[in-house]
């Protein structure tokens, strides 16, 4: 039943565990009991791993410990249960000295057209500061001349810890990151790949997509884990060249697909649309 | 639940009603109290006309007339409810001269890849007998010369008499069909339409994108209803064209992605992914 | 012959005339006697008008007028020549309250990225005067109450006096501008629309794509005529919606397609790789 | 200046060579003093090379031989110039069990909607013999039972003798060609890759999508040289996917993009629009 959105709160509900029977019905017996709506109910059983994936979109004023409590007890042990709010995200931004993503996220938030709070913005350079302020938004500048990685990355984490974030967004952040610093947050780094993964792995993607003729380049949003570039892609679009295009040129054309990827990526992260599962994602409509 | 496709009947429930709570757990629990696994299940409500749509891949084998008994009671009054067997559909491709679609259909019928059974060709022109016959399809020529267009339909409706179909797909028949002639297989003709509707209606679409100078043509796949041109649409695409191609050229471009547009939107239809909402469709994944 | 681009000058030679013999040859050789040399040459003949169009990117010092004169000499008397530098165009922008197009203008043009040099910002509402001055952009408010459309326009003409610009780009301007302030800048006016035209002309175009239940959105780049939404196409794209998408997300997705749409028909036109062609665009790449 | 086609001959000048000034005038003096019309021109410097690129659409009698001499003398001594009529080429199509790309270029060809006559189909399988001949198309089983590569391509090379074509389409031949056997057709064998070179390298490419979880596929045609899937690409294109496609489905909807990306390549290629430049290509409009 659809209620008017001013006066209901909503929220959106994911589970998954070992695929079993009857875990619809029971999972949405619960949510009926508890006198909400689904308004949104996808399902899909991955075949390979025989794993079970569910979001629900519900309305109505939740009892939520309660809720969560009936929900564990009629799911399976192992499963995993979110119950989160339908509103904005909190995130920080990990940039570097490209302006193009940065730029367009910066510019949705600034009218209300990004799904979250950008809290603040993390570069290893100072080539964005003079952006970044002029939306008020605190730029913080982590240097990494003289120190190794190890180091830097405690400096942003020290950086970090002052943000209430639930998100870490790397707009072309052009740092390797660690393994150890991935595991600070688990399945809450999204980066943007400067290519149509897997093609073109490493540096200068446009040069080597120049030297190869490509008639077509493309872009790759994906979830961060441990093998650097080989996490779970969350979204992927392309754009035509052809061989009138310089490498420069080529990059320039990437870089507005590169945004669009990585701001469509993000709408499906804050709405709680990604599932991860193994190496891949889950997208629920 | 999943369990091996060969041993194992596969049905797809399709319900929909005006929307109320707790709809799916009810559906969902006769589901499971018949024994039967939900391998997928998408639910949605449109918010504009307070509906409930849900369809559910369901394994395991069914009392059919039970099962719908069951659920006829579980659901509201107005429900409509339909169990289809997962298999192929049983169809009727009519079509005028241009052999592109119905090339695409029949080879890929002819290598299992078409998730339908044609039953038979019928055409107003003699211009495609040679290549059906070539697959060992059917081909009916009813001509249109010296009669009325009443008279022509009345002609193609005895003809399609012998065949027990499902579908009737529209391969680029050039005929307009008069409502009565729709009212008989009322959300059960699929057409190809020419244009990215809804521009370009009408006569010489490639002509009139040709004056226009556009710098793409497109193809809609859509239900035929009353209103020519203007059923639910189930499928677009586009194909990027310049000033460098002529009217034919443009044509041929858009034959392209005719036979494409028609082939993904069959696909839809044929595994009842397909809802019709008024004039619009909701398509389940 | 390919100079180093440092030391050397680069211009845009554009032609086009009625067709007759030899037109390529007779043009060619006066640049080569100039001691020039042609590193992209593209010509093309419209069929349908028999009329010719090239577009030449030479290389070298060049005596304009010299150059222009024996050009004239040497090409028919109807012939239209035009020597380009190779340089930034000098643009106004014309915007009302939407700050997707006009955002993503600013900030290329902040980090070098647009073909261009804004000069200013002209607009109806107040709305995007704190963004622009953030850029450091002049900023014009020209209110349209309490005064007829011919007195608005009046105003903008003489805020535009101001400025020596060479394209006016409406960025999601909202007013429909008359014949005659269309004719000040004949074929020098690059407007975005909201819909892959001739679709879905008029107000509320996400509404009538929503309604019409489409599951592909578009924008279309032109160059603003005396045919409102009718002059010649520069570039269109496109990006795929589905039933889910309720009219807010459907401009939502929108505004994505156009920003990107407009950027790139401005970089075709920047680069002088635009001729006009009746209601046609003849695109050289 | 335009002739109607009917009366008029019309040939493909080709000419590429080491950039010099003045070559655009010197080649279309020529083509003036022999009377003939240039209708279309693209003329390309490839700044990395130096190298220069140009095609000429023209129209008129020509005395073949003497324009060829008198080019020749015009041009600098490495010039590559081919001059070739506009017409129909002849091409034998390599095959071996998958249906698409051949069914596609059959059924085209049988509408005399492929710029080429089909002469022969060779496989290493029987799979495809059926359908061919429906068709009339000679089909030339090639066995690989009991013989190593090289007897095998020998085999394949006197089968080829008996026809005189110009170019070989591999549509899906599953055999991988040894640079012996490619020597003997250079540039003139096109090949369609089951990927968007250069991701998914090697076999099971469907599989590998699907494992990596990728959000669209795509497919690549290309010029075959000894360098396995590495040589000149013509044209790529991609589809959409998600994570309910299944490897099976996944291969499907490539076969899709595969069999129109194939089309589009031979369409570039049989219209001499396809210039080889180290391992790209230059493709004129």
């Amino acid at each position: 039943m659809v209620i008017s959105e001013k006066n209901t709160e909503r929220n959106i509900l994911l589970i998954d565990c070992l695929d079993a029977k009857g875990l619809v019905p029971k999972a949405t017996n619960v949510i009926f009991k508890h006198g909400l709506n689904i308004e949104r109910n996808q399902e899909f059983v991955d075949q390979a791993d025989e794993h079970f994936f569910m979001r629900s979109e519900i309305v109505g004023t939740a009892d939520r410990e309660l809720l969560l409590a009936d929900l564990a007890e009629a799911m399976p042990q192992d499963a995993n249960i979110r119950l989160k709010e339908k509103r904005k995200k909190r995130i920080v931004i990990l940039a570097t000295k490209e302006y193009h993503c940065l730029g367009d996220l910066l510019t949705r938030h600034q009218f209300g057209d990004l799904n979250a709070e950008i809290l603040a913005v993390v570069s290893n350079h100072e080539h964005l500061r003079d952006y970044c302020e002029k939306f008020g938004i605190p730029y913080h500048y982590v240097p990494t001349q003289g120190i190794g990685r190890e180091e830097h990355e405690r400096a942003v984490l020290d950086t970090l810890e002052a943000y209430d974030f639930e998100y870490l967004v790397l707009a072309k952040y052009m740092r390797i990151l660690s393994s150890e610093f991935i595991r600070h947050f688990e399945h809450r780094i999204v980066n943007i790949h400067h290519s149509f993964l897997p093609a073109f792995i490493g540096a200068n993607p446009y040069r080597q997509a120049y030297d190869r003729g490509v008639k077509i380049i493309g872009a790759t949003a994906h979830i961060v884990t441990d093998d650097l570039d080989e996490g779970p892609i969350i979204y992927q679009d392309v754009t035509p060249v052809d061989h009138s295009f310089s490498p420069k040129e080529m990059a320039r054309a990437g870089r507005d697909v590169e945004k669009i990827v990585l701001a469509k990526a993000l709408k499906i992260v804050f709405e709680d649309r990604c599932f991860i599962s193994g190496n891949k994602t889950i997208i629920m409509r």
